[in-house]
């Protein structure tokens, strides 16, 4: 139970990180930055929790998420400004691989618990690991970059859930289930990234 | 009951088949593809859904929806290409009037035993059977067309949904006023094409 | 109580004409304008009670605000035509900036009621004043003016909310609280109009 939070606050931090940045690129103001860093953040889980019909929502209950993304909004134009220069391209995409690892699992284990049959169950965690960024790219006016670009985004997503959930199903332990299929997630996202693999259309 | 579980049936495949051509009209990847055609088959039904605050949803409670259009999404790209060739436009307009005929009576019919006052059943008969193609439309970055093409499109499925109503309230049997209902909508969205009538704006 | 519904009737007739002008500007069909009217009217208190998980929605208990948004979408074309020439941009922005305040104040007021945390009642009372906006102009297909144009809309709501909720806090009289929060909202959106003033990005 502690280690699917701890998941969920890292993969909520990475989240709100990379939709900063691509608020900042999109030049919108304050409001837009706060906003569109909260979707990112918190979208994927949200649309998840609404099919789910589960509430109280992770953000209501822990409003110091939501307050924590306002701290860091106001702070962010400068800073990032900053970051950029410092933080490479490279930091950018290991971060975004190991919020897709936490936040697909988490996602499903999350459908698990409400029952869901197997099949929406890894459905459920890809909506969680991919709809903040989905929901991002239709605020920012774009065609949702994980639909068009070809790369195996969500694919990573969907066969690490299948072996989180087979391994759930032959009697692995969960906490090593857990932080393995993680890892496949986030790793077989940067092979994939690294070697700029792309399905066929 | 049955009945209305067939028609639902029905509107799904219909629903998907449309999401998989446009998807594959805006040269989408397999991630895309899949996205699109569920969203196109299931959106008008779960915005619906959420909006009534019924769960679980339909797609949730028959994973063997989301599985087919799963397996029918990774065999669609060659396959769509061969069809586009076989299948005319016309058949693809009559599918999705079908379609449109289809989800409208079934969106009415379930506001109702919701217990929704009339007006807003008439509304959620229309939610059900255009708000696929509007999610569609918002994910593929375009303006809805159902809300600019002057094309009587929601205007069929909103006059049918009062059709039913009507009969309902009159005592009309409940299998010929879904079914009649069904029928006026199809025929009255391929009659406005057949003639290609417009609003005035 | 009665204060709060009659604060909610107002923002709603205000909302839909912003909508109707929006739709109408966009050269919407019959189905657009009614759409984004109602969208614009009632989407950022939807949102909200989707949110927070409540249910039956203001327009489904009260369809008498969705009739008389239709009525008003079917004789809005030569109506706003007309209009356009008789209003003036003055008196549109004065308008909304008066909804802004009773939506916003009114969504803090509902999640202060389904207890929601401090932090999370301000940023509820923000999406029920700007979302409305925010979903028509990504129904529009364009960029949320409100996240981009460096204007201090949305902060004007934030802080008009923390005003609220403060004196909520320090034993202020709740019918005093409500209608000077709205007022100061609505005044310091005027305000920041007449003097055009802009956030740094």
């Amino acid at each position: 139970m502690t280690l699917i939070k701890f998941i969920e606050i890292m993969a909520i931090l990475v989240g709100a990180f990379s939709g900063f940045i691509e608020a900042r690129r999109k030049r919108m103001d304050l409001v837009g930055v706060f906003t569109v860093a909260f979707i990112t953040a918190f979208g994927g889980g949200t649309l998840r929790d609404i099919l789910l019909d589960k509430r109280p929502l992770f953000w209501v209950t822990h409003q110091e998420y939501a307050i924590a993304i306002f701290v860091l909004a106001l702070v962010a134009s400068p800073l990032i400004r900053t970051l950029r220069q410092i933080v490479s391209e490279r930091l950018i995409v290991v971060a975004d691989a190991v919020g897709l690892g936490l936040f697909s699992i988490a996602g499903t284990s999350a459908a698990l618990a409400a029952e869901m049959p197997i099949f929406i169950a890894s459905m459920m965690g890809v909506i969680t690991g991919i709809f903040g960024g989905v929901l991002r790219d239709i605020v920012c006016n774009e065609v949702p970059m994980v639909f068009r670009d070809g790369k195996p985004y969500a694919i990573c997503a969907f066969l690490g859930n299948w072996l989180f959930l087979l391994m759930g199903k032959y009697g692995v332990s969960h906490d090593f289930a857990l932080w393995s299929s993680c890892l496949f997630i986030s790793g077989l996202r940067l092979l994939t990234w690294k070697f700029d693999m792309r399905m066929g259309r």
